[in-house]
């Protein structure tokens, strides 16, 4: 049983994700209409520093974030480079957490995340029509009153049309790409201290042993496998299942972002040896 | 009706905006005192990220934000060049919503929007007299102790002493001015997007269409008025009532604020055609 | 009498101090956490700034921070360079306030507070061994829910193990050194506007009085004692017991940091004249 007041009221905890940044007053505002629509309902932010139109960033923040929040809590994302445009407006319900984001692959990877319950998927496009919106801040306008809603009690089958997963629009970055000679892979984000976040489940089995990082544009490093940071030698590059259900490259107490020269979105090759 | 918990108690939403940004544990200190003065008030952040000392994004962001924000808010603004000195503490009551400030003219844009109730003002400096404060920290020993008795239900009526809104410090950035070829105003704020916000209202109605920018040292550039930023073609700068309601100026999926090299603070004119 | 609903629950309200930055996920699932496990409680957020492994700065933000947050507030406090390593967790009550940290010296600082209740000390080790923890991340997977748990009404010395607080590490930083000439202080905290946070409490009385300042490196400075920053002449140098409990180096209107070429954890000396 929750003991928290706004359980008692019965409103669902809310959390955002977006690119808006904590300096304009955007996050402020869509915090705003949350508690004055759902008055009550606990707000908490994923994060609001996705970069400006990081889709993919976004996409790995949520999945790797949303297992550690409370198990109804509502997800109200925004990353919308196509706002004004004819995108959709998607919902998903997977387990007892609900998710509003634009139709642009932000939830790409929390869906296909590996052995969790079915996701069921709705197109909200036409409950957004609703709203007297601003033509350029739908996250405000729209999307928060509709996860007000949702976190006062409405489901997402009642407010949008339950669409096929299929439909919604696919990331190519979403899945690793297996290469005969080992994996290539995304670096979908480079947290605070340069360790580099990449596109494969932490469960990942490789057919052979991975021993070899190769960058995009050709160079080779060896890759030592380990299980926390400081099991690595200086000037080693390793290769971890860290704390957010993907694999990660990283060096100790250094930058594996700066020693390897990777930024956000490059693709690498992580070779295996038979 | 509203239903959130804070609200039987009958505690108010106290909304922050300050320019002590989120790494120094200041705003951390101010939320504080409101959460052992008025426990179970809501806390919502407008923003803390004001550049140090600019008054005028300040204004914009209180301006912009407010109406979205609950009816009922009792809002926190510390922008506070003058620390220590003698400048005034002001209260104002605009509708359901009160707000606390330095009389540095953080409120004068929110005073000044058209359409709304009549402000009631008021001088706090008296009421400021009875706490033991730092000498350098007013936000957080004064006027964070006098918004958590305004969310705790007492009224700025009974806490200030009413004064004519016409005594209040009125900062020339706060209008723009219109001139016999058009209209010159300021850039309010530059966005993480590169948008740059007038102090010119979304409903301003200028004699003639506006369809050129003079920056301030002479130069010129068409200017396109568009609804949406994916209406402008390329390398045009539009002129939006963007979702903050106030005009702005951008460029389609790149930084208005590069490509016209502008900073907040700046001076541009909108001129017209007859 | 306490107003607030989380209260009514008997939830404690618990801060959050961190080196996690608010770009990453890392501080949101800490919240998300707490959330989940004591639903209800309030979440204040002294700073999730601090530099990355930076001990001494934390140490400061908590020892200024603490007396103005609510007088029975749980800190969870990470800033955690040895994580995964045999580093101890502990945790200490001082008042009706308890704290949680690595081992490490970031509630140093607070533990030497002068005129406080005395601290009691507690192992936490043995505890966390039942949380099945990623071994990079135990901010979130062990030190979390154990707030949780303080939050929720168990104590401290339920927990953990009594200890004395004379075998926790001692960081170098923490004391001012005496010389015959003067006092040897290290920069904890450069602040947004440049000034600079010593080591040394703001009630620290000199035998004589404080005129000079020598920065590291030998160059030396005049110094005048102010109470505001406004009491500054221009390029003049100021020392000011400041609102955060410890002095601070400041130039009126400018930088400090920047006039002095300081950095945080750079060493000064205060000379006095006899």
């Amino acid at each position: 049983m929750r003991a928290g007041c706004a359980h008692l009221e019965g409103l669902r905890p809310v959390a955002l994700l977006t690119d808006f940044g904590l300096a304009d007053p955007y996050a402020g505002q869509l915090r705003a209409v949350l508690a004055r629509l759902a008055p009550g309902a606990p707000l908490l932010d994923v994060s609001h520093n996705v970069e400006p139109f990081a889709v993919s960033q976004a996409a790995f923040f949520l999945a790797a974030s949303a297992p550690f929040y409370p198990p109804d809590a509502v997800f109200l994302c925004v990353v919308d480079p196509g706002v004004g445009s004819r995108r959709r407006i998607i919902g998903a319900t997977v387990g007892g957490q609900d998710f509003l984001a634009p139709d642009n692959g932000l939830l790409g990877l929390l869906l296909a995340t590996p052995g969790q319950t079915a996701p069921r998927v709705y197109d909200l496009t036409p409950a957004a029509k609703q709203y007297a919106a601003s033509a350029t801040f739908h996250g405000r306008d729209i999307i928060a009153p509709l996860a007000a809603r949702l976190a006062a009690g409405e489901s997402l089958a009642n407010i949008g049309q339950a669409m096929d997963p299929a439909e919604l629009v696919r990331p190519d970055w979403a899945e690793p790409k297996l290469r005969p000679d080992g994996v290539e892979t995304h670096v979908l984000h480079v947290d605070r201290y340069g360790n580099c976040l990449l596109s494969i489940r932490k469960d990942f089995s490789p057919p052979h042993p991975v021993t070899t990082l190769r960058l995009t544009w050709g160079q080779r490093r060896p890759l030592l496998p380990v299980r926390i940071y400081s099991d690595l030698p200086p000037d080693t590059v390793g290769l971890l299942a860290g704390s957010q259900g993907f694999l990660e490259l990283a060096v100790n107490q250094a930058s594996g972002a700066e020693a390897l020269g990777l930024r956000r979105g490059d693709m690498v090759r992580l070779l295996w040896t038979e």
